[in-house]
C-alpha cells in the first residue's frame, strides 16, 4: 500500500490556511457531538521515525477541546506492562464513551519496531496479528471509532531529518540508535510495514496513509480524515436513533464525501507522464529483443514450475489488446492462455464473484493472462451499483487475500493499468468509428462510460493504493504512445521473471 | 471444545426412528426451498479417523434429492491440485446457487492430517489458517450456508474400530498407516484438532461437534443440525424478501429452536455426579494438606513469575464464596486479590464489557480470583436481554481470544462452575432465610432467577462446550456436598500449578 504513494505532494500556505479554517471548527463540533452521543474514539498514529507523529498530533489537538481527549505516548513497555499480555496496556488506556484517546505509536509497535528489533520473536508474530485484529474488531463491533493513520516519508527524507536533529544539541537526544538502524535498513523495515498494512487494513478499521514529506499537506489531510470519519459515525448513530433501531449492522454508513477534497486524495493516474514515447525503429528493435528473451524465459518458467498471473485493466481503448498480443507473440501457445473477462454469464453469476477467476488460475509452470480482471468488482460494479457498498469495500481485502494465496503458492503476480488521457481516448474512439474494420470495437456503452471518467478515476486511484502489494504490484503503463506502452509491459514481465529465477538460483 | 463432550450418549432404536421420521421430510423440503431461493450450501465433515464420516454422509444423503447435491471425497492432493494454491481445489468444487456440496474431510485437511504428517510446514500453518478464515468469511458474506460438522470419538473407541476393520480382508485395506499412527499418538493429534476448532469457530461459520460413538445418536444429531441451520437461513432470506431489503446485515437470524431437541443437545451439567461427598474428618485432613501445599506453591509462582487467573461461576448458593475462602485461607494476601463482580457501574458501562476484567488481570507472579466473571455476557446478559443476540454470540470467540492472550502471555487460567441441583438450592435458600446472619445473602431476585433454571442450564451448557479450551479449561465442581466441592477446587488448582512448574523445570 506504500508503493504507489506520491510523496511530492505539497500544499501552499494559502491552500493550507483555507483547509484548516474550514476543518478546525468542523472537528470541534464533531467532538462535541461524539460526546453527546457517547461515541468513544481512538486515533492511532503510526509511520516511520521522524515522519512527524509528534508534530502532527500537536496540530490535531489544536482542533480539540482539551477536556475531551488524552494523548498516550507508547514507548518501550514499563516493567509493569511487561508483566502483562501486550494488549493489557491498551485496554487500560481505553477512552470511555464520548472521549477521544490519541496514541503516538500504538499496539502495532509489537509487529513493527519490536519485530524489527527481534524483541518480538518470529513465532510470536502470527499470534500478535491475531490478537490485534480481534482487539480492533471487538472494539469497533462495540461502537468504537478507530482511526488509524500512517505517516509515510522515504529513506532520503528520513535521513535528512535525522541529520538535522543530530546537528543540534537541543534535538540530538531525540535520535536513537534504533532510528538510525531503521534508516540504514529502510528497505527491510518498509517490508515489515507493508505486511502490517496489508494484514490489518480491515473494513471496520481501514488504514489512512498520509504523505508526510510536506507537513502542511499532512496536517490538512489528517484533519480531513478525522473530520470525515467522525462525521460518518455521527451520521450513522443519528440515523440509527431516528430509525429507532439498535442493531449496529442495520445501518449502512453514509457515502464518503469526495471530489471537494480532491487536492488531498491520492492521484496516481495524474502522475503518469503520458509524453513518454518510442520511435518506430526504437520500438521494433526493443520489441524483437524482448520477445526473444520472453520466449527463452517462458521455457525456464516451465522447467522451474513457476506459475505466472498477469492482469490487464485500463481505460477503454487504452491498448490492452495490443500489449497482450505483443507480449505473447513469440510464446509457446501450449504454455499460456488468455482469458478475456466479459460480464458474468449465468453460471458465473450463480457463484461468488471470485470463483471464475480462481477456477482459471494457472498451474505451476503456466502463464495466465486476464484481459480485464476481478478488479471489475471495485470499478464497474462499484460505479454502476451492481454490488452493494459493503460488498465492494470488502473486496479490497478479499482480493488482497486471493493474490496473497497465489503468491505464497509461488506465483508471480503482476497487474497492469493501461493509462491514457481523455483526449487520446476520444482520438482512438473516432479512429475506430471511421475504420470499417474496427467499428465493431466501439459501442455506445464506451461513450457512456467515458462520461463517468471522473468517477472511474477516483475508484481506480483507491484501487491502486489499496491493492498494490509487494506480492502483487500494480504497474501504471503510460499508454498515449502505444509503442512505449507495449515495450514497458514486456520489459516489466521480463524483469519480474528474471528476478524470480535469480532468487530460485540462490535457494539452490 | 472437545474436552467437555459426553461420548456415552446413545439413542434407542425407537427414539432414533422417531427423530429421523420427523427430520427426513423436513430436510427434503428445506433442500427444495434452498433451490428455489438460490441458496448455496456447503456441508463439511471433519473428525477422527473411523469416526464414521462416510457412514454419516451416507445417512444424510438419504434425506436429499440426488439431483441437488454432490459429494466430494477429499484425499491427498492430485498432481494437478498440487500445482495450484491449496484452496483452488475447493473453489473448483463449489456449489452454485441452490445446490448442496458435501465434503468428506475438507479444506481443514491442510491444518489437520497434513500438519500432523508434517506435509504442512510449521511456518505455513498460520498462513493456512488465515486463508481458511478469509475463504469461509468471503463465502458466507456472499450468502453461502456453511455447515461444519466434527465427529468425535475417543482413542479407545477408535482403536476398537480400526482393529475390527483390520480383522477382515474385505475391510483391512481401509486402514492406513496414518490411521494407526494418529491412533497411537491420539493426544498429539487431538491437540491439533482442538486448536483448529478454537481458531475457526466463527459466528459466521460455527462448528457443530457430534458425539459419534453411538451411530444412531450421531445421525439423528446431524439431521437436526442440518435441518436447523437450513431452516434458519431460509427463514432469514424469506424475511429479507418480505422486508424488500437487500442488505444481508439488516436481518437478524431467527431464534435457534431448542428444548424439543434436548435429547440431542449437550448436557454437561446433567452428567455431574452430585452424590460425591466427604466426611467432616476426611475434609479436615485433606483441607489442611492442600492448604499447606498451596501456601508453598504460591511462593514458587511468585519466584517463577507465573500469573494465575481463576474464575468462579455457578448457581446462586452454589458455594463459590466458601470455596474461594478455603482456597485463599493460607495464601500470602500480598500475592493474590479477589474481585467480586457485580453488575457494571457507570464507568464500566461506558467501556467494552471485557474492559474491567482486562484492567484487573494479574501481573506475572500474582493470582487474581474473580467471583463471577466475564461469562456474565453469555449467561445473565443473554437471558435477560441486556445485550443483543449478535453480541452474546460474538462473545464466545471474544472470550476465547482474551483467554488465549492471557495463556500465551504465560498465565494459568482455570474456570470453575459450582454445580448443585434445584432441590439443594432451595434447601440453601430456605436455610439462609431462616438464619438471621445470612438473610442478607438471599433476595427476591435469587428466587426470580431460580424460575429461569432451564434457560440458564441451556446457556451454561453451550458456554461450557464453546469456551472450555486446553488453554483455559472449565472445571465442573459437584457441589451438593460443600466439603467435596472445596477440596476439588483446591486440588485442581494445586495440580495445575504443579504441572506448570514441572514444565518450567523441563525448559530449564
Amino acid at each position: 500500500m506504500l508503493e504507489k504513494l506520491d510523496l511530492t505532494k505539497t500544499l501552499s500556505k494559502s491552500e493550507y490556511k483555507e483547509k484548516i479554517m474550514e476543518l478546525e471548527p468542523k472537528i470541534g463540533k464533531l467532538q462535541r457531538e461524539c460526546k453527546d452521543l457517547g461515541i468513544p474514539v481512538m486515533i492511532a498514529f503510526e509511520g516511520y521515525d521522524a515522519a512527524g507523529k509528534g508534530v502532527q498530533i500537536g496540530e490535531l489537538i489544536k482542533a480539540l477541546d482539551p477536556r475531551g481527549f488524552e494523548v498516550h505516548a507508547v514507548k518501550k513497555e514499563t516493567e509493569e506492562e511487561q508483566m502483562h499480555p501486550f494488549l493489557w496496556r491498551f485496554w487500560t488506556k481505553m477512552p470511555s464513551k464520548g472521549r477521544i484517546a490519541i496514541y503516538d505509536s500504538s499496539w502495532y509497535r509489537k509487529v513493527l519496531i519490536d519485530r524489527f528489533d527481534k524483541k518480538t520473536k518470529k513465532k510470536e508474530v502470527a499470534d500478535a496479528y491475531r490478537s490485534i485484529c480481534s482487539f480492533e474488531e471487538q472494539l469497533t463491533d462495540d461502537g468504537m471509532v478507530l482511526i488509524k493513520i500512517f505517516l509515510a516519508i522515504d529513506k532520503k527524507e528520513q535521513k535528512k531529518r535525522l541529520e538535522k536533529l543530530l546537528s543540534s544539541k537541543e534535538t540530538s537526544w531525540r535520535v536513537s540508535e534504533g532510528d538510525l538502524k531503521r534508516n540504514k535498513e529502510f528497505g527491510e523495515y518498509e517490508a515489515i510495514n507493508e505486511e502490517m498494512l496489508m494484514r490489518t487494513d480491515m473494513e471496520y478499521a481501514p488504514w489512512n496513509i498520509v504523505e508526510a514529506v510536506d507537513r502542511r499537506f499532512a496536517t490538512a489531510k489528517i484533519y480531513a480524515i478525522v473530520a470525515q470519519t467522525l462525521a460518518g459515525k455521527v451520521e450513522e448513530v443519528r440515523r440509527k436513533e431516528r430509525l429507532g433501531q439498535f442493531k449496529e449492522e442495520e445501518i449502512t454508513e453514509p457515502e464518503k464525501e469526495t471530489a471537494q477534497d480532491k487536492k488531498l486524495t491520492e492521484s496516481i493516474l495524474a502522475k503518469a507522464d503520458l509524453s513518454l514515447s518510442y520511435s518506430k525503429e526504437e520500438y521494433r528493435k526493443r520489441l524483437e529483443q524482448l520477445q526473444k528473451k520472453m520466449e527463452k524465459l517462458h521455457g525456464e518458467l516451465y522447467r522451474r514450475r513457476i506459475p505466472v498471473v498477469l492482469g490487464f485493466e485500463g481505460w477503454d481503448a487504452g491498448g490492452k489488446g495490443g500489449a497482450i498480443k505483443r507480449l505473447t507473440q513469440k510464446m509457446d501457445p501450449r504454455g499460456y492462455v488468455v482469458h478475456p473477462t466479459a460480464s458474468p454469464n449465468d453460471i458465473e453469476r450463480a457463484h461468488h464473484y471470485l470463483w471464475r477467476f480462481w477456477v482459471d488460475m494457472p498451474k505451476a509452470g503456466h502463464i495466465t493472462i486476464f484481459d480485464r480482471t476481478w478488479y471489475g468488482r471495485v470499478m464497474v460494479e462499484r460505479i454502476e451499483g451492481f454490488c452493494t457498498k459493503q460488498e465492494w469495500q470488502r473486496a479490497y481485502k478479499e482480493i488482497n487475500d486471493m493474490e496473497h494465496d497465489l503468491a505464497s503458492a509461488g506465483a508471480i503476480v503482476l497487474k497492469f493499468w493501461m493509462q491514457i488521457d481523455k483526449d487520446e481516448q476520444e482520438r482512438r474512439f473516432r479512429a475506430r468509428q471511421e475504420n470499417p474494420d474496427k467499428q465493431w470495437k466501439i459501442t455506445d456503452e464506451d461513450w457512456r462510460n467515458r462520461e463517468k471518467w471522473d468517477q472511474y478515476e477516483e475508484a481506480v486511484n483507491e484501487m491502486l493504493i489499496r491493492t498494490s502489494t509487494p506480492d502483487a504490484p500494480w504497474i501504471v503503463v503510460e499508454g498515449n504512445c502505444k509503442y512505449y506502452a507495449r515495450i514497458k509491459v514486456l520489459q516489466t514481465v521480463v524483469d519480474a521473471i528474471e528476478a524470480r529465477l535469480k532468487e530460485e538460483k540462490k535457494k539452490r
